[in-house]
């Protein structure tokens, strides 16, 4: 790419990598969403998934600690609170989007603490996490700050996620599903920032390419995880050693 | 584990891993020794390793660079060497083990630019091999040396892979194969120095569980290679978006 893109044309060169390599594609997301999964491969999903909530805050506080304000750091540190939860002034403390996710592990009949432990999850998984981790600690804070666009794709996903869930599996329920409702407002605010953020900064065609590079990278890490997934658990025979075993 | 082991049972430890995580075991490479793959498969396999062997002298640079004395360093600095080369006297260049998987994806009819370009691998060799790099880069040195350690069972598996690739595919000769030969003899090398440097420091059993974690890790880190492989190139539909295609 050698012309400087628009601000439109940008967010437009954005949205089409969504559109070709957002995972909503994967075969593996069809078939969630879709009820052809049984108990054991929506439970190694929802086991495999916890490591990516549980590092979000990490992946976050390494941005808060590179921004050089304390306006965008208090932009930023939200999504840590989104994911972590808060303290009340009355001292109760309020879940975050971690505990909402054990909240649907446990509603799978998976152990809590084999859980946190993430000691069952497959290596691509972990990889692929880390790689998402060091990407946002490591390189600039533009491209740190665009791999978070993916979440520009997320609503629609979640929203098809949740009701083809509910429809689809009687071992589902709303409260089980309670880490999704609050990602429907979450992310859109999230996305203006940053998506904002991604316009006013990317000012030659190299940086704009580096956003879109980061961009497809970050889809890479949501399709890998995928990816193992279903190597491991749809065809039969193909768990790796050490990994969770239903 | 809580007991301390002697140095045998911490050998005998670290082959029982190998025993059971090492990637001989997975269903790709016995397909790819048994003769059971395409050419297509081969050809990718050999692209998404190709990005493995070039980043295992930075692996390898990160641990020199760590190493306290003159002589460690030297010892592991014959690693480097034997994957990026030599300059002789004479001045003539002496391959190594990169230039030397780079004639095996040129017999594979794969474009050499393309190739070192690593743009068409999957984001799961990615993500393992950067995992591996950074794990040797970030961990205590005891385990970023036993992170090595798998190349305990290399030199079965470079004999089966190189007698059953010959015998199975006629687009493979003993030239396009020249990566394998010297890694016989370097591999026992390498692992004469890491195996006695681990069973000298791993003192405690909390340093015997890092050294036998760290084996695991990194039996995760080729087996998550092959998972990648394997779900995009054996079952037809799964090549992810921006890898390579036949």
């Amino acid at each position: 790419m050698t012309a400087l893109l628009s601000s439109e044309e940008l967010e437009a060169a954005l949205r089409r990598i969504g559109v070709e390599r957002y995972h909503n594609l994967h075969p593996f997301h069809r078939a969630l969403h879709g009820g052809q999964l049984q108990k054991f491969q929506v439970q190694a999903w929802a086991l495999n998934r916890y490591y990516y909530q549980s590092r979000i805050p990490a992946k976050d506080a390494y941005l808060v600690a590179r921004l050089p304000d304390p306006a965008l750091r208090r932009l930023w540190r939200s999504r840590i609170e989104d994911h972590d939860g808060h303290i009340q002034p009355e001292g109760v403390e309020q879940d975050g989007g971690i505990a909402r996710w054990l909240k649907l592990t446990d509603g799978l009949g998976l152990d809590r603490d084999y859980v946190i432990s993430t000691r069952g999850i497959l290596p691509g998984t972990r990889h692929a996490v880390d790689a998402y981790v060091n990407f946002v600690r490591d390189r600039p804070i533009l491209e740190a700050i665009a791999s978070s666009l993916t979440e520009m794709f997320s609503p629609t996903i979640i929203s098809e996620r949740v009701s083809g869930m509910l429809r689809h599996y009687d071992f589902i329920g709303p409260e089980t599903l309670a880490y999704f409702t609050p990602r429907l407002t979450q992310a859109p605010k999230d996305v203006e920032f940053a998506l904002a953020y991604v316009k006013e900064h990317a000012r030659t065609p190299e940086q704009q390419e580096a956003v879109l590079e980061a961009l497809r990278f970050k889809c890479g890490v949501l399709w890998a995880q995928l990816d193992a997934l279903a190597y491991a658990y749809v065809s039969p025979g193909h768990i790796p050693p050490g990994a969770w075993r239903p």
